[in-house]
Order: C-alpha cells, then structure tokens, then sequence
C-alpha cells in the first residue's frame, strides 16, 4: 500500500500468503506482486532516480515477477521472505537476486524452551555473528557512497523492532537490571526465545536508533544534508505475540488495540520527516494522512505525472503552505486478517466493522475521536446519517481481491473449490 | 495467454481458479487480471482501435480488477463468469458491467436424471427461451454497425462446442436419426443432461458455423470485407467429460489426448485466417504457431511497438513471405491441471512430462512428431542430449507462480499455511 499508493480496499496485496516454508529449502517468499502493477520505485525510476531496497521484502521472491528488480528497483539487498525475517541471524540474504552468505549457522527460530530445564546455552543457540539490521547499515552506506552524484531513492525497511527479539549482545546489556521483573521468554507466544525480553527489545530500539543516525551522518558528510528528504515511520502499532510486552512498555498508550486491528492502536504510527531545506526543525502537524499518501507526495514535489491511486499529496502541509493542503472526505482501510476488518477516519469520526467475514451484517462501531482517543464509547446509535455514509464509502471504496482469502466484504464462495 | 501473449510458465493466469459458486447469487467469476497487465485490446486501444469481447470471459467479474472494461474492452457483453456459461440458456448476460435479463428460467444445469424413471419432459427442463450464442451474434452485429467507420477490432470467444449440450431444437432436429446407436445421455460424466447429445453436438457445430457465416455476410455489406482480418481458432481440443462424444466423432483422430493435455490431442488446434486483399484463398501452412504469437502477429500488421512477450510474428507466412519468418526454437507449455504438465516442440521433436507434481524428477517423454504424430514411441532414453536441452529450456522459462495451486515445478510449501 505504501508503495502503491492504494488503500486495503484496492491493493493487489492485503496479507501475506505464503508461497513456502521457514526453511532454507523451502523458501518460497510470498505471493509476488505481478508485473504490470505500477510503484513509487517504478515511478522515481522513471523520473531519473537511482532506487534502492535494503531490509525486508515481502512481495514475492526473485524467481517470480515480484523481483525487487523487477518491480522498480536498481538495488535489492535483504530478505525476499518475511519469514526468514523473524530470524535477524539468518544463514543468507538476498543481494539482487543473488544468495548472500552471512556468517550465521541455521537454527530453528520458532522453537520453545522448557523454562524448568533451561540454561543459558539455550538462549545462546537463538544468536548468531552476522545480524541482519548491521548489513542493512552497511550497505546502505555503500549505496549512498555510489549514488551520491544521482537522484536516488533508498527504500530502508528495517525489520525491527519486530515480533521476534535479537539483538548483538552490547545493545542488550545496557538495559539488563533496568526493567524490574523481567522474566526470560521462552517461545510459549512463538518466534524466539530470549533471556532478557525487556532488555532485548529496549536494546532493538536503541540500535535502530543508532542505525539512522549513522545513516544521516552519512548524508551530511557527502554534502547531501540540506537537500535529501528523510521520511521515518512504522508499519503499525506494537504488537501481541513473540516476546514482545507491549502492556509492560504501555507501548499503545491509550489507544485502543495492538497490531493487526484497525482499531488506532493498530494504525496509527510516527511519522517524521527531515527536509532541512524546506521543513522547519521540530514543528509538528496534526494534518491526517497515511503512508499510501506517499507516491502523491513524492510526485508533488517532483513536478511529474503519476498514475491514479488513493492518496493525495502533503507536501503543502510538509511545507506548512496549509491554505494549499488538499483536504479528503476520509480515509478507507480495509483488512482480512483477524476476521476481516473495515474502518474509516472521516474528520474526528472512526467507524470500526470487525468479524466481517464471518457476519456480512457486522455492525459499524462509531466512535468520535476527538475526545475518545481510546475508541471506548460507541456513538453508532446516535448517528444513523454517518452509518448511512460509512456503508457508501465502503461500496465505492471496495473492490474484490483476486483470491478468496483476502475477500471477505463480497465473499462469493459456495461449495465449488 | 492469447491476449496477453505469454506461455503458461509466465502467464499470470494458468486455470480456473473459482471466486464463486454455480448460483447467480454466489456468481463470483474467476481470478481476477490483476490492472497494470499488457494486452492485446490495451494494445489495440491505445493504436486507436475500438475493442469489443463478445462471449464468454473467465478473467474477473466487473466489480474486480479483472473488469474487461478495466482491461482494453471498450465494449463487453457475454459471461462474467465461465461456471455460468456452463449454461447456454443463462438468466442474465452482462453487458458493460451491467446485468442483462434473458428470458429464460433459472434452472440447476448440473443435475442428473435417473435412467430408469426419465421423461422426455425431464430433458426440456434443461432448454431455454434465449440461446446465449444468439445473443452474442446480435451484439456483434450491433458492434460492427456502430463501429464500420473506424479500426475495430472485435473478440468473439463463443461458447461452443464446449462441454455441455444444449442448442435450439431447430438445429438438434437436422440431426436426429443420423448417428446410429445414439442414446441420451443422463448427466453421469457432469454437465447438462440432454436427450439426444450426438445431435446436439452436431446441432451445435452447425449453429456457431452458421453465425460465422452471418457475420461474414454483414462484414461484407458494410463493405469491409477486404481489408478486415477474421481469425478463427478453438482454444483446446475435444473434451472429455460431459454428454461429449469425441470418440464416437473421432474428434481427436490419431492425436493422443483430449482437452487438459499437453499431448497432441489436447493442444493442436485449427487456425484460420481471412484476409481478401493479403492473403491467397485456400493456401496452407505448415508453419508451428501458438495463440500467444498474436500479440506479436498485431504488431508487426500495425508496425507498432509492443511490450515483452512469448511470441513471435506470423505476419510474413500469413503474406507467404517465408523468407522473411522469423524462425523459433521452440515452443513452451506448462499446465498445472492433471498433477502438472511440462511440454516443449521444437522441429519435429516433442517433450512432454507429467505428473509433475507428485514427482518432481517425472521423467521426459520424447516423440518425433514428423514419423510419429500420436506419440506413442518414447524415444529420451535415445536422445539424453535433446533431454538436456528440454531441461534447460524448463529452467529458462518458468517464472514461479504468484499463488501456490499453479506452481508445480518449484513448489516450496511445507507445512505452513
């Protein structure tokens, strides 16, 4: 969706589907994006841009047509398999299609550990020497070095802080002792296991952290500071399972939810942009916008044509030229997992649909933002009008997947398959 | 793969795979054509062609991607969804999206009757007032009216003969009585039942020969006969299930196979072309080519640019310029019904494996088509380097498929999903 520029209601992905299993000889990736289905690297490609990937891809492995390199990309470093990417000492990533191999030795990532057993050794056997977000860095500076006389675009998906917890062991021992009543976790919530959960995920963020701050001293030192765009975001909320503990860390907050909802804790992430050129230092917006906003944006600030999709620019907002900022009705979301979920943000209004697949008639939930952040009390009652409204965004925003797991609004299937 | 001009181990759609069910309330078409795929009717529109498909479609309901409005047509009338064009009698055809009423009843067309207690009465009960092949004529000739002043080009996939059997009675009637030991048939092998199936086979036959003949007429009248290209094909070669009787017709002569093979049988199909001013009534040619060659063939008759496809140009044997035919090396098919089917012809050999699957090392069978059209002498054990080859095209060729039911060749699932 961020790279598309389309919403849950249109994109030709809208979960992953695995094409294989967690093995080395099973990779498989996910369902690839088919060619023909036009990107932001497609586009800056286009207009002249050098563009990069580095860290994880999940859009299809590069024996399919979901290539990175097929798909707008000049440069493509990492995971092509977003399950190879719950292990962060993996034995290999992939370098433009070609099998890179770290220094790493194959382990199980997903298992347990019997917590009346266990030793220390255990938790050693989830580490590895090579870490994944330390080759990411490397090459990204290598990319910056060998493209600074270009435009370029560098696509960064760091893959942490994730739902699996490793991290090199200097960025955990800062934290040890700090968190009262950290327990190990011993896989009971999948993914790895971990000796200091706390300690770890604390040590996670400081070295994703200090990654981009590697990273723009990097952009300064090439003389590219005042006018390289660094945008910096999530992919949603904090999440449930591994050995995350997003309630110790009240890492929500008030919101309501954790990763995979629609509710806000779901959905709504940080979004920070450095343009020191043109973007006042610290000033802050409360402007609404989403990530599939982007490739409007992107075209916005470069002059050029773009193809039809659901965002809108916000530069004018980036640039605080507010009277120009382009205002929306409302934003759609749409997603199949747990259930099959619908929202939309229109104004302070959110109207939240859960279970749709199982119940075609799963009522609205409507809650007004601006004095319940938390999504607590639902208004739907009270506001037939905005229900009415709600239902018609939904028709219009909705159009059927391509495959009946992700099609839960319009589902169709009987006994045929 | 005809409109899209790629092989079956780089189309992105390579079966029937059902969003829906049998009923008009489930009628959920195929897998959708994803927006962004290259075609022959984008290709033509974007020449400055009107485009029209008149018949059956089986790549996406309109309130999908998949919309043929969505993907070059700027006219559409026929199936939506090939499960209902199981029925020649349907309730409704779409045209532009839209729902057509027919005047016929709703009836289950995949019942069986019981032999022993049958009534003629029970037979009508599968026959309708509004034959859908009718209506396809009368939209086409519509089309070609409203169209005869500017480039057209016009796709006219009937739906016959195919596998069930039903036609108006008129052309039943010509038939009955003139093939011996003609009983009816009571649905057993699947599909409609009918009363008389050698007739209405025949029947059948007889009417779509008919509507070519009346839209050859009115392309006459219009005076565009000579400069208009009619090409006609089938897309596989006779079934097998069904009230179809290909053995009694000997449909498939010597060829081995029938429809879902990649031997003879199921894949060497008639092709004709009609082109007055170009091309010299009744010639003949040897010349090996595939329904995926077209895209290139409209090409080269254009002189346009086209994007990357599997074919090639039969433009100069069509003109009888063979000096200028560009020779190929062979031809690719991958076909992931049947337990997965792999064949490659090249000159007069022909390599087929099976089973594929199941067994990913199924060995290859090699035949010498120019000695050996029914492929009945497996000569690889003679012929390792040939085989060699046959591997190595295999691994040239196939792109891995974006969803696990088609990939056969390189499939990694495990245990996940």
């Amino acid at each position: 969706m961020l790279l598309t520029g389309k919403h849950g209601g249109h994109s030709y992905i809208r979960g992953n589907y695995e094409m294989g299993g967690f093995t080395d000889e099973t990779e498989g990736g996910q369902m690839p994006l088919p060619e023909g289905i036009y990107s932001i690297p497609k586009m800056l490609k286009s207009a002249g841009y050098k563009t990069g990937i580095i860290g994880k891809w999940g859009l299809g492995m590069h024996f399919t047509s979901g290539n990175p390199n097929l798909q707008g990309f000049d440069y493509a470093y990492g995971y092509l398999d977003q399950k190879q990417a719950h292990n962060y000492f993996p034995t290999h990533l992939w370098e433009n299609g070609k099998w890179h191999t770290l220094n790493n030795t194959s382990f199980a990532v997903h298992r347990k550990l019997d917590s009346t057993t266990v030793t220390v050794a255990d938790f050693e056997k989830f580490k590895g020497n090579e870490y994944a977000g330390t080759k990411f860095t490397d090459k990204a500076l290598k990319f910056l070095e060998e493209n600074q006389a270009d435009p370029f675009f560098l696509y960064l998906p760091y893959t942490i802080p994730h739902v699996g917890l490793q991290v090199p062991d200097k960025y955990i021992q800062q934290y040890i002792g700090k968190f009262p009543g950290e327990k190990p976790y011993y896989g009971q919530s999948g993914y790895n296991t971990s000796q200091y959960p706390l300690s770890t995920y604390a040590g996670m963020i400081s070295f994703l952290d200090e990654q981009v701050g590697i990273l723009m001293q990097k952009v300064k030192e090439l003389g590219l500071d005042e006018n390289t765009i660094i945008l910096f975001s999530s992919d949603n909320g904090a999440t449930f399972n591994g050995g995350v503990q997003a309630k110790y860390f009240n890492s929500a907050a008030d919101l309501r939810g954790l990763k995979m909802d629609v509710f806000e804790g779901g959905i709504r992430v940080p979004f920070i942009v450095r343009w020191p050129k043109m973007i006042k230092s610290g000033s802050t917006s409360d402007f609404i916008s989403v990530q599939f906003d982007m490739m409007e944006t992107f075209t916005d600030i470069l002059g050029i044509e773009t193809q039809k999709n659901d965002g809108i620019s916000i530069l004018p907002t980036l640039l605080n030229q507010l009277q120009n900022q382009k205002q929306r009705e409302y934003i759609y979301f749409e997603y199949p997992e747990k259930g099959g979920q619908v929202a939309i943000r229109m104004g302070d209004w959110k109207g939240v649909r859960v279970n749709v697949r199982k119940d075609k008639n799963s009522p609205w939930m409507l809650f007004n933002l601006k004095d319940d952040r938390g999504e607590t009390r639902d208004l739907a009652k009270l506001y037939p009008e905005i229900i009415e409204k709600f239902n018609a965004i939904q028709l219009k925003e909705h159009q059927n997947s391509h495959i009946t797991e992700w099609e839960f609004l319009n589902n169709k299937s009987s006994t045929i398959k």
